[in-house]
């Protein structure tokens, strides 16, 4: 499933200026600059960075190779048990900030599956497609940009037929020493036939916004809300992605969390300035190291088609600095294009005696994988506790999976164990994300809490039951009901009453 | 779920007997006669109650028909802003019981693109389908058992082959009066095409339980849990029904619950009991209406391919008593079946000294829409309050969308906006599920409210203030910092210290 591995090396050793190349706009030099020094601090000398990542996220139970036992499928991921923790908790926290926590805005969950008259409307069924060689004997696909930029060429600006040109007047073969078909436009949204006529033909939504233009007018029904409000929406949606990789980076099946913030449109800068500085917000509240986060003006010709302008909030992720996050003035484009296919009025009335108008977009969106892969980058970290090397995860309260776990010093003595189990149920009854750990000795579950990334862990031993003739010689009548606390990040241990600890785990 | 439900026709007007027939059990005869009541009662006196119940969803923002300005897509909904937050709030009960409220359970996340060989071997490739017929014109499908019922034919019990034979020896017409195709299987699976290879098929997962015995052996890795331990998951589902129907009850796109519960072979029965239980108590967790809850052994005949033993939770809709969860004892046949196909070893070997055992599985499986929908139907309710009637959604506060609003008494008094703002803050703190409501007077807000299903409103008025000049001539300086709240459910009203706000809403 490493089959990001190609990818990774062209961009450690062809540098970074392809893929950004000239058009990174007015910030564009600056913030280069600074990458190309963050990127070299990390990668030239530590580049196992993302396979101990990977490797940790299996072995510990947060992300596994979609279709394992089957060989895989590339593209898909399957989030376990502390993965999906970690995921709910980014998710949870995006809601509640963004849906819950604000009044200009509510939630949706739109079907994945839709007419498919919406994405011949959107542009997605002629646009919505990335230029594709085939190996004509194999017949594997391959990215013509990709091999290209194998080969040393910047593709930046590039149109597909310069593509093809460029590919031919070079001679490119394919990775099998193959010729290479023409190059073709290979659309990236996955079709499926649905419903009782043969030939219905639908798509996988290549992104969740689609479904919130089609609900404007339902909304605006509803809920008769005034400009400006957004409709946010977290789901799945499908990309039939030519090269997957780069972990659950670029995924064939991913998760968005998108906002359709409706502005009048002469106040689109403004809202669009702010939702900016709001995504920076968001960044620091997931626990991103903020020097490695970035926002880059994109280029006119590196846009999506809707979009007048567009902000990216980029992270060093252990293969380089990419996209995390994005930011795009959608202007009415689409409600006006869905507007003209479907004949609703998707516009809005809301000062009296003014006639309706269409709204104008800033569209905000974040990558679920995006997120979690960059709190991991962030959160993983190597040093030595007690002379000897360890790694573990240095997530903040907000995302960690697990909150505290609490142990019995022994679980071959019963006391403690019930009095262990105590202290378990009253904070489980608090703080749902709290684990029991009664396997091995004390060092071993604080290495294992240490890489699932648990701030605290908590042991009951024979102090906390009053019992100083079993104790380790520091027995006094003050200890009774308090518990030893050990911090993750500094392995530093105090002794703390049963009655604090909600506050100290939350 | 492969069974295939008799359809709803059939169990409402051939009598419930024949779909669940001598196999029904010991309870099967006392259930069905309840049922035959229940049903009348509903259905024969109000038959437009899932009408009202379909359009409140639309009006109020709950659930709207999917790509509706595009004149919909059959088989999808979505779900507005009410509606989002009610379905998640049942979906994070369950998460919270089953998964962080349990030590003998983990969460997981699969994708739903899987790789083609899990449903081979699911044997979901050669036997998850529909007898279907075609009318030879028009080329629409119908589901040959749907079109021997509506022609007076009891299907119970028959192959495809008695079906075509049955169509054919009666000379049965399309709707539209055309000649009928053949029978024949069709497989509910939708098909796309996957990645850099022409013709590369896979389907998107008809079930969420695929998913959880692809990773049996990463979890048991990564954790070593011992038995009995179950694996849960919350995810989309895609079955390609050839008549969708029921609003969000029969669907093309739904979500599941599903847990696996894996234990020792000669426990199966033991867990079974247990989880029928379970079930019933999160029925009662959710608020459904517990005298609409029934549940029913499966007989044979009708249970899907993989199970030895079925119980369904069934629940009064407005259009009958069906199935709303499944409970199945699926032996060993999936790990089985995965173990055969992909060679990986699928055991977990808990007890020292011990050979490894393939464990077998309890399945309690809650679809997400018809949870929703039987919580709707619940809490339906009409009936009048000050001599007008009234229509409101009588939730529990744990799944209410909204669990208190607050209004300022006048809109256009900024001390009183101020201090009800002040209210609604320190509230929403606390509680995320809040709402601020100052549109039109407050009766208008009230029934607002009521058809959201809103527990209790809460107005702060001049007295709130201890403003007694302005007040309606019952000021008292002991109601400063008190507001009224309104009980949805009996419309009485009362005075309450803002400091017990939060106790009286969660």
């Amino acid at each position: 499933m490493l089959s990001m591995r190609p990818s990774l090396r062209r961009r450690l050793t062809k540098g970074f200026l392809g893929a950004r190349g000239m058009g990174a706009g007015e910030n564009g030099h600056a913030i280069f600059a600074r990458t190309i020094l963050r990127y070299t601090a990390i990668h030239m000398t530590d580049d196992n960075r993302m396979e101990k990542i990977v490797s940790l996220c299996k072995r510990r139970g947060f992300i596994y190779p979609g279709s394992e036992i089957y060989g895989g499928f590339a593209g898909t991921w399957d989030f376990g048990p502390f993965g999906v923790e970690l995921k709910n908790n980014i998710k949870q926290l995006w809601w509640r900030t963004f849906v819950q926590g604000r009044d200009d805005m509510v939630g949706l969950d739109a079907a994945i599956l839709m007419n498919p008259k919406a994405w011949e409307a959107s542009g997605h069924v002629s646009g919505f497609s990335d230029p594709m060689v085939e190996d004509v004997k194999t017949k594997l696909r391959y990215r013509a940009d990709h091999v290209l930029e194998d080969n040393g060429v910047d593709v930046h600006g590039m149109t597909p037929v310069m593509m093809d040109e460029a590919l031919k007047s070079a001679g490119i073969k394919s990775p099998d020493g193959n010729a290479l078909s023409d190059v073709r436009q290979f659309n990236m949204m996955f079709k499926t036939e649905v419903g009782s006529q043969a030939g219905a033909i639908s798509y996988l939504r290549p992104e969740t916004a689609g479904g919130i233009f089609l609900n404007f007018k339902n909304v605006v029904d509803s809920l008769h809300p005034k400009l400006p409000f957004g409709i946010a929406q977290i789901g799945k949606a499908f990309r039939n992605e030519i090269a997957p990789r780069d972990f659950i980076f670029r995924l064939r099946e991913l998760e968005q969390m998108e906002i359709e913030f409706f502005v009048r449109p002469e106040n689109w800068r403004e809202s669009f300035d702010e939702w900016q500085k709001i995504q920076l917000q968001f960044a620091e509240m997931i626990g991103l190291d903020m020097d490695h986060v970035h926002q880059v003006d994109i280029a006119p010709e590196d846009r999506a088609h809707y979009s007048k302008h567009s902000v990216d909030t980029e992270f060093d992720f252990p293969f380089g600095q990419k996209e995390l996050w994005g930011l795009a003035y959608r202007t009415d484009y689409d409600l006006s294009a869905h507007a003209k296919a479907s004949g609703a009025a998707l516009s809005i009335a809301d000062e009296e005696g003014k006639p309706a108008i269409v709204p104008h977009v800033i569209e905000p969106t974040f990558g679920v994988e995006r997120s979690v892969l960059a709190v991991l980058t962030s959160a993983y970290t190597e040093d030595e506790l007690g002379g000897e090397p360890r790694t573990y995860l240095k997530f903040n309260k907000a995302v960690a999976p697990i909150k505290a776990a609490v142990f019995p010093l022994l679980k071959n003595k019963p006391e403690l164990v019930a009095k262990a189990r105590e202290v378990y149920l009253m904070l489980k009854g608090q703080v749902p994300q709290i684990m029991w750990d009664d396997n091995g000795n004390i060092g071993k579950r604080y290495r294992r809490q240490d890489e699932i990334g648990t701030p605290v862990c908590i042991t009951i031993d024979f102090d906390t039951l009053g019992d100083p003739s079993n104790s380790s010689g520091q027995a006094s009548p003050e200890l009774k009901d308090t518990v030893t606390i050990r911090n993750r990040d500094t392995g530093g241990q105090e002794r703390v009453s049963i009655d604090e600890l909600v506050m100290r785990i939350v």
